[in-house]
């Protein structure tokens, strides 16, 4: 039996659990501690032997962890440390900001590379797990049209733009993807769609006591960018059925690539998920991403990465000669 | 702009034919010629300018191919053929006999390895995609369970079962998955199901003049192994209607995995294809995973491979800097 991976997490919200979590499910990996800038004694993490250090002690523990995982934001948190922790260790993280990901992919690259460490950067379903099929339905049908569906999930930003509505308590919004639009992209009409056309709003809301309802509906499907060129469907709703219902972050969506062959044959291939748990599944991913880390550093493949540049088998706990065996 | 990938495709049926026309939609491909074991000037090919030439001469264009598409079948073809051009080309090949992947892989490594050639084997949708989809999720989700469901689709073996019946004239047989089975995988019930309980049949047959329909109708859905197990469903149609609509080779299926993650949330990634044309998406594939071939093969990547071993990126016709920008 080989040696364990030994897994560190850096930064512990939801996505860190999530990776606490996770590593206890993978049976070739084994976690040395979670690191962060908190007070560790007031951390208070899922596994009751999980090991708690502050983030400043690290440095001291570059031999004692092959893979840190970073579970850090992509606002503020990732651009600073995943350069940093890329030159002390191998990483991988779940940096999202698609416009920028070319730059910080160069600031990553510039830390790891010379430090002879393997940072797999933006780690995930959308960018991750989605990007793949883009790129390899592209590749399989060049002559064709790609759609990228979100949802049905909690938007984090729309339902902030709901709570700041005056005369909402709380609030939350789902994206949803139009069925109608799904339909026609399945049939191979590769019709134009904005994203407005394939997706539509829905809103449930804890109105203030005495708030006017019809107020606060018609200020949440009029505010441009976010609802108005939407369809916005707004469903007032109690506390007690907010904390019952809507407690988790429910996410997934669909990427379907629709093409002809060359000999005028329509041809689609859909890929999608429907998580219970967003944070939940984007940790999971992470963390099988983390081998691939771990095995790619061995093979001296260093610098800066993404899933494109990470073969199958490196992510798999079982070994080349099993999966062509079991799984071809 | 760099130098085209030059390819040659090694027989010429329906999957060669798919090759050809895929490589005519890969813009950084060109076609160097179809090496037949039939007399080059029997053969007729889909483009006008194709060179056709005997498969005695393929030894002679070593310097001039980059990767040899191996278009034969698995029964006996590829046995023979990939492990004699591995020694003289790059090669991608479709060898699908999922029991002997693992023979078929070291003897073609054998060949390829001492050679310093890269032999990609077992490339399409299953195995293929379907491979990678089943070994990626998996790996995210370690506990759980994976279908494969087939389907729509017209089955080649089940094809030929029904025109062995007495009073059959002409027949076809499509696997068709139960939606009933998809829909309790989908909701993350996690069911045990046998093949037959995943997929139904449906055979639509042109009889003989004077056949007795209902013994026709008897003896398929009684066929041992082929149909008793199922829940088959038996059309009888005119000469007219099979050349009408059962003359094309439709074919796709399902890969879902349900699982859960650390805290106990189910999570469901779902892979599908619906193919207008089995061989037209088979060949398409085989074709973007000969740019792989090339491209291992010149960073030195030799031996037998199979998708496990391929990074998207390898597969892509874009820049890996490209791609990062565009579709990560």
């Amino acid at each position: 039996m080989s040696e364990k991976i030994r897994v560190g997490i850096l930064g512990y919200g939801n996505l860190g659990r999530g990776v606490e979590a996770s590593v206890g499910q993978q049976s070739d990996m084994e976690l040395v501690g979670v690191f962060t800038r908190r007070s560790p004694e007031t951390v208070d993490t899922l596994g009751e032997n999980t090991k708690v250090l502050h983030i400043d002690e690290a440095e001291s523990y570059q031999d004692k962890i092959d893979v840190m995982i970073l579970c850090g934001g992509s606002a503020t948190d990732l651009p600073e440390q995943t350069p940093e922790f890329a030159k002390l260790f191998n990483t991988v993280d779940s940096y999202d900001t698609h416009a920028l990901i070319p730059e910080f992919y160069e600031s990553v690259d510039k830390s790891a590379e010379p430090a002879g460490k393997t940072a797999i950067i933006s780690v995930g379903w959308d960018p991750g797990l989605f990007s793949i099929n883009r790129v390899l339905s592209e590749a399989f049908l060049p002559k064709g049209e790609t759609y990228t569906f979100w949802g049905k999930g909690l938007s984090q930003g729309h339902s902030d733009a709901v709570r700041r509505v005056e005369g909402v308590k709380y609030g939350v919004q789902y994206t949803i993807p139009s069925e109608t639009a799904i339909e026609r992209v399945r049939n191979g009409e590769n019709p134009e769609l904005e994203t407005s056309e394939k997706h539509v709003r829905e809103c449930y809301i804890v109105p203030e006591e005495g708030a006017d309802k019809q107020e606060i509906e018609k200020a949440i499907v009029t505010m441009p960018n976010y609802f108005e060129p939407y369809d916005t469907t707004v469903h007032f709703i109690t506390e007690e059925e907010m904390k019952r219902d809507h407690g988790d972050m429910p996410h997934g969506g669909f990427v379907i690539r629709s093409g002809e062959t060359g000999e005028g044959h329509n041809q689609i291939i859909e890929f999608s998920l429907k998580l219970s748990s967003n944070p939940g599944f984007t940790s999971s991913v992470l963390t099988a991403y983390a081998r691939a880390a771990h095995r790619m550093n061995k093979r001296g493949q260093v610098g800066a990465k993404t899933v494109y540049d990470v073969a199958p088998a490196d992510v798999s706990p079982q070994s080349n000669a099993a999966i062509r065996k079991g799984l071809l």
